[in-house]
């Protein structure tokens, strides 16, 4: 059987198709490209049942994957992160089922190692020596470390305010790592003119068709860990959207090998007060999202002013009768030190942004009772420290403990 | 079949027995207890074959775990850390089967979240209600976000000098937190009255027995992960050397099960130059390490003095015909660069000694050509981002990518 059944690329928006087999980036028309799979075929030569005991991460899922020699695989262990019970936040939040699939526990420490994983195979396997990308942070560390590791040589554009252990982590894996005054939106404009002089694939979010199947599997793997019954509502922090985008590609390709029967989950896209353009998209009942000006949020990673691919994230949202959401980011700390204290889970500022949400959604009553919640941590809080206030008694060794 | 096969637990040094139901903390004559099973029972009972298909975290382990009943396991997914080739770092210092147990892939991204998991279950399985402990940082942030998810309340105690980020882990928990200016050694005095005058739970390395059970899960997934063919060598960063007596323990318990054949991989304790007890006291033939006075390292976790367990660490490496090692700062940061540009991998200093450790040996002949051998990655480097420097380029929106 073959390691993977990809068969052909295409673009949603105009439907052209592209040959997967030599590197491509956006359609001619302007819209990121979508990988297809043969999955008639695999549907005949592959059961849920026969995933038991094949190695906990992404790869399991090699058949659905667009890496098509093992040899090719670039991995660090990525993937099948814990999906954990959160019973005493669910019970505070009015959720008797709610759960977090905690994307910290992931190298790089963040879900942009899924992303990085896939898409650095994939670029290998094509012969790709040299990249360049934009980034906020965490996908520029994860591409940097993953490109290191496939001996790809990197050249990353961040802005100045990305968090500081994202620039280390770069720094560390050797990548060409420059700094931006201005926002991730400068730092593709920066990008975009190397890529044309310098003729480098450029990994830019959803400029290459790979990511999104590293993303998927986040999808992938909740269907696997619920044992092949849906949540009823799975809620995503929302920049570029890739996740959200991946996940609902997950679950058609699920639906379309017979794998899942029930109604999709409803998509909840989850974003900052500070920049909510698919979320004024949404509420204005729109098919795309405008340049959000002036964006500001703590949530460093959903600072995206305009998603290359929101009309996918939209699509998304409508066709599974899910909805969009802002967050204040004092709710989503306040939230986050919560989730710390209740359940032992130090999230990102992100990820604390879903847990607010679906307070919220509780409340007003969009989630409703008894139903199933999703909560996506996308990164551990290990790596945005600033976002927790630490004001603590500095002893002797003489002094007593003050007991608190 | 029970979902615990423990027994008692024993004092290695005066050999008295202490009932495991109750709440255990040193032996009379001031040992640390270790736990025994049953096992001649389980191997009757159990097969390496039926973890086929567990869940890929450490409680697939249960029967060989102090933990009665499934109902206390307090979980955060930690476990069953990738097992990663390091080909090309291999290659480079002549090790052609060399390994990375990674446990930066973890719940609080250090392999402290194994002890945590498994002491916290078992004090609320025994009603503890308050802990407290002294910390270099790791252990301290893990045993406050563990217990924050049992309910346990923890006081901790930690040096202002411990990296930053572990006191932020330990403050969003909801922690009753101490700084104290001076070292772990007197952090431990401080909790040592707290623990008299408070009558607390005392969850201070080896003072109570069941920390070592959960970080023994990484021998137990080492042999697992190598299909229970042991490498020739371990090399592990030796602070409280707890994780080395665990990993000797479970190898035991594995051959005494008849899970492994092999010869016990020999065992090498990797400990910074400027805190090296342990290298001091194999050197000279002795059992015991001495107090190690004005310790100093970037490595912080391994800024041990003098270890409880002393005495079991140099056991493992004498039984097994293993080794001891000091490794100076440079070097180990040196090699921190080196791990990441050519393997993709942000390892924590602790872990980058121990590849210093693995080239030294390999250059002195002590590892043999052909050899397979495991480094411990004890944590994420993300928790050290200072000890990456950072000097690059920062561009106007308007300015050209500099290539590098």
């Amino acid at each position: 059987m073959s390691f993977s059944f990809l068969s052909q690329l295409h673009c949603p928006k105009c439907h052209e198709t592209y040959n997967p087999d030599v590197i491509q980036q956006l359609c001619t028309c302007g819209s990121p490209l979508l990988v297809d799979y043969d999955l008639a075929s695999l549907k005949t030569q592959l059961k849920p049942a026969d995933l038991v005991g094949r190695p906990s991460n992404l790869w399991r899922y090699h058949e659905l994957l667009p890496v098509k020699s093992p040899e090719h695989v670039v991995s660090l262990g990525e993937g099948m992160t814990p999906l954990l019970p959160m019973s005493r936040l669910g019970k505070d939040m009015g959720i008797e089922h709610l759960w977090m699939k905690d994307e910290g526990i992931i190298p790089t420490g963040s879900f942009k190692a899924r992303g990085a994983a896939v898409g650095v195979s994939k670029a290998k396997e094509l012969g790709v020596e040299e990249l360049a990308m934009p980034t906020n942070g965490n996908a520029g560390a994860a591409w940097s470390l993953y490109a290191a590791r496939a001996g790809i040589r990197a050249s990353i554009v961040m802005p100045v305010g990305a968090p500081l252990i994202t620039r280390n982590e770069c720094a560390v894996s050797g990548a060409n790592l420059n700094l931006v005054n201005g926002l991730i939106s400068d730092a593709g404009k920066i990008v975009g003119h190397a890529v044309k002089a310098f003729d480098l694939f450029d990994a830019s979010t959803l400029k290459e068709p790979y990511r999104i199947e590293g993303k998927k599997t986040m999808g992938l793997e909740i269907a696997e860990q619920l044992d092949w019954k849906l949540p009823d509502v799975i809620l995503y922090p929302t920049g570029g959207g890739v996740g959200l985008i991946g996940i609902y590609k997950a679950l058609r390709e699920l639906a379309e090998l017979g794998w899942i029967e029930d109604k999709l989950p409803r998509l909840v896209a989850v974003q900052a007060a500070g920049c909510a353009p698919i979320v004024k998209a949404w509420e204005e009942g729109k098919t795309d999202s405008e340049f959000w000006a002036d964006s500001t949020t703590v949530a460093f990673g959903i600072n995206v002013p305009k998603a290359l691919g929101d009309f996918l994230v939209l699509e998304a949202i409508y066709k599974t009768d899910g909805c969009a959401i802002a967050i204040e980011d004092d709710e989503l700390l306040e939230e986050q030190k919560k989730i710390a204290s209740m359940e032992g889970a130090f999230v990102c500022p992100e990820g604390a942004a879903t847990f607010s949400a679906a307070r919220k959604l509780r409340a007003s009553g969009w989630i409703k009772d008894g139903e199933t919640v999703v909560a996506l941590n996308t990164g551990s809080g290990i790596k945005y420290p600033e976002t927790v206030k630490v004001e603590v008694p500095i002893l002797d060794p003489q002094d007593t403990l003050q007991r608190g």
